[in-house]
């Protein structure tokens, strides 16, 4: 079974290069980058409002191949891949929660950059707090 | 540009229809379900603890197109479809927050279940609380 997908935007990131990136999107601060969604799915954005949370799925589009053991950057051992959020993974999805601080046409500033220039999004879905829900 | 993702596993879940899962995996309580990853990815998932949260990643496998506004269950209001969780968006790809229960060799128990049986499993990460990492 193989599932096909496409961008529905690119990331503009400060981050050119692998390494340059925060390990994580909370620790990345005020810094600001912006989705740039195509048209097509322009419409898809216009009910995210400044100030919300939300969570972007990504491509790592930098990455090469996957490694099932791997180093986590949070604990410095050696883990099994879906313990860590290492880039190389067999399906090469990034998940980053963000904070939306503008919307401008097909543009969306947002706070909690972790991702490199040019990286392909593939999907934008609202933040649920699952300690919030639950009670 | 075109993406190709490959399942890692698929879930054993007791909804087999749409409509019987609930609209969200905090909404299932204790109702528990199973990852079955496939034997090549198996390595990947031996750091994954009991009673740990974790963040499944899935391909809506019974969803057939994308609206780009759409009905939000959370509030009942028509919204553009990055505003939702709706199963029929642009990449289907789904995610639930889930709390592993118990691993035998390829098979991953978990609470919180709201996909439906036979789902393609696209990835597996850490549950990172934003907040508490912020802090």
């Amino acid at each position: 079974m193989e599932i096909l997908m496409k961008p529905i935007g690119y990331i503009k990131s400060p981050y050119k290069e692998k390494g340059e990136a925060p390990r994580q999107s909370t620790l990345s601060g005020e810094t600001t980058a912006v989705i740039e969604i195509l048209e097509e799915y322009q419409e898809g954005i216009a009910d995210i409002q400044e100030g919300e949370y939300g969570v972007i799925l990504f491509y790592f589009h930098k990455s090469e191949g996957y490694k099932l053991m791997t180093l986590s950057r949070r604990n410095n051992q050696v883990m099994g891949v879906f313990s860590t959020r290492s880039p190389n993974r067999p399906n090469g999805i990034g998940l980053s929660t963000v904070r939306f601080v503008k919307r401008e046409g097909n543009r969306l500033f947002f706070e909690g950059v972790d991702m490199l220039d040019n990286t392909p999004v593939l999907d934008i879905k609202p933040y649920i707090d699952p300690a919030a829900v639950a009670d």
